[in-house]
């Protein structure tokens, strides 16, 4: 399952030790999913705090880059409230690319737009997200991207917790990307 | 109304310029008071610009240090979703201040908490908001900050449509700022 993972340089070393102190908690948590996990990534522990925020920033640069060089130009980032704004902020800050902010859907907001920012038809995306478990809210964004007239290059996540994320999004025609797995962070169970 | 703006610079005034062409929109508008309008600043056509969301980085971080010369240290930097977020992670950055998300109240999300990242009693907060009208939402999130134990140094919006936020939020004790006033996009009704 660590295969696709990028080398752990120093630097990168540096940060998932960083991201392990400040978002992994432990005990006994009931995920979304109804699973309950004896580890709970809080994102908006690292997502709040700027000296993490910005290593992270430089990662994301970096693969958008490498996508660039290998499949062609990315027109735009994406990123899905709330936990993927200021991740998709920090990532079109770095790169000097617009982005896209993609809402959750919701029963109260009836009919209101899901997509905020400008996407032209044909352009290609990089949705960026935090952490990807099934990989579910990725997919929904892909979904929200396609119907806008978005190719969706890749998704990157920042923290892979490696249940099934790759699997469901690769299936769904899409490149997939982790910043880090949970192995990285020193998480084995 | 416009003593308390900052004095248009150059580098204030281009960027004026730049705010004026990508979010002032012209047309009949409903605005969610009830009331229409001639314009409307979408919020989201400059937040999703990295250039623009640069330069507004610049502009909060000079605000937050003239804050802290005039009035003490500040410890923490706050936005409201969705559009306070990318703003108060630029700022975040630009600053190396950690930050606070303020989530809306929502009906279905029962009890979950409105505050996402760590804030310690007694420390101080500045208030980073997109659009101004009559400061409904920015009061609302002073409340969440004052009821989670910080103390609201300062509201600074990127626009003041200026109509009531300056009172209201002055009114309820906290210090208002505006990088930008409609006149100086060059709106006049």
């Amino acid at each position: 399952m660590k295969g696709y993972a990028a080398p752990m340089t120093r630097d990168r070393n540096e940060l998932a030790r960083s991201l392990a102190e400040v978002c992994v908690l432990r005990g006994q948590f009931t995920l979304r999913s109804g699973r309950t996990s004896t580890y709970y990534l809080d994102k908006y522990r690292f997502s709040t705090r700027p000296d993490v925020l910005s290593r992270l920033g430089d990662l994301f640069a970096d693969r958008i880059a490498e996508i660039e060089r290998t499949t062609g130009p990315v027109h735009r980032l994406a990123g899905a409230e709330l936990g993927g704004i200021p991740l998709v902020t920090v990532a079109s800050l770095r790169t000097g690319k617009p982005c896209l902010f993609v809402r959750n859907a919701r029963k109260d907001y009836g009919t209101a737009k899901q997509l905020e920012g400008v996407l032209e038809p044909g352009e290609r995306v990089v949705f960026v997200e935090d952490i990807a478990t099934t990989g579910g809210q990725a997919l929904e964004a892909v979904g929200v991207l396609r119907e806008a007239g978005g190719e969706v290059a890749a998704v990157i996540c920042t923290i892979d917790r490696q249940e099934g994320a790759r699997e469901h999004i690769e299936g769904a025609g899409v490149r997939f990307e982790a910043l880090f797995t949970k192995a990285d962070l020193g998480i084995h169970e």
